[in-house]
């Protein structure tokens, strides 16, 4: 099912940079840092390319935002992701005080926004971002549910 | 106070390594991660020096860590660490399969394991390490406590 609207032009090119990484036989998820508008970070899963377990789509877009703005605070970007961040992304997303969170399917295995642990609704979280899930769901949650069906 | 045992290796090199990471001006918190015995990856504070949201002390001695033995999962290895882990860095350890985790001080305010969240007893958890707390406890909270003091 289609979307009322069209899908905003950060999360269309998340969802690109998620099927890219599945072309790499990475689980597909990708991720944007916008600031103004302005895309100024990406990434995509690289945990096996790059042999690091901390290479999550939204932890490599936040790195490179932080690299090329010269500040480990992100303040006043935005987040698009097209899976639910886990505790290890929630976590940096509240380090980096991103201000607004969008992300598109739900992870009800390792999401941490509105399942599990619920980061942000802690007493001790520090920067809560606002957060928006549901866009570009169908085509982002279609991505996962192929990869993982085609490796069973 | 002194403990009734020597501190282990790696905890004495995490210290040295929070002690360094002092002198940059950063947070006061190192980390190493071990296998079999031996270090295989090293890490400290590093957020301002590398305008990086995510470079913790124990993320940078894992990613040192698997980058070093080519595999994006650390099964088998410890990790080392001066402070009780946040959610971003507790949720690295789980998804690098860290065997054991050895930590220093408790953090009140920002630590994840068994503070706030308790990550690794969260029923999404796919995976737990063995956790020991207060190795070199006295040591490492005596360096943030100095850090923090001398910038009020």
């Amino acid at each position: 099912m289609s979307p009322p609207f069209p899908l905003p032009a950060p999360m269309r090119r998340a969802l690109d940079l998620a099927s890219a990484a599945e072309c790499a036989g990475e689980v597909p998820v990708g991720a944007v840092v916008t600031r103004d508008g302005q895309i100024v970070g990406e990434g995509e899963n690289r945990n096996r390319r790059d042999c690091d377990p901390t290479a999550h789509a939204e932890i490599v877009a936040m790195r490179a935002a932080a690299a090329r703005l010269g500040d480990f605070r992100l303040t006043g970007c935005d987040l698009w992701v097209t899976l639910e961040p886990c505790p290890m992304c929630a976590g940096a997303i509240s380090h980096a005080r991103i201000a607004r969170l969008f992300y598109g399917a739900s992870d009800a295995k390792g999401g941490a926004i509105e399942q599990g642990p619920r980061l942000f609704t802690q007493p001790q979280c520090l920067h809560r971002p606002e957060v928006y899930g549901g866009i570009g769901e169908t085509e982002a949650s279609t991505l996962l549910k192929d990869f993982f069906a085609a490796r069973r």
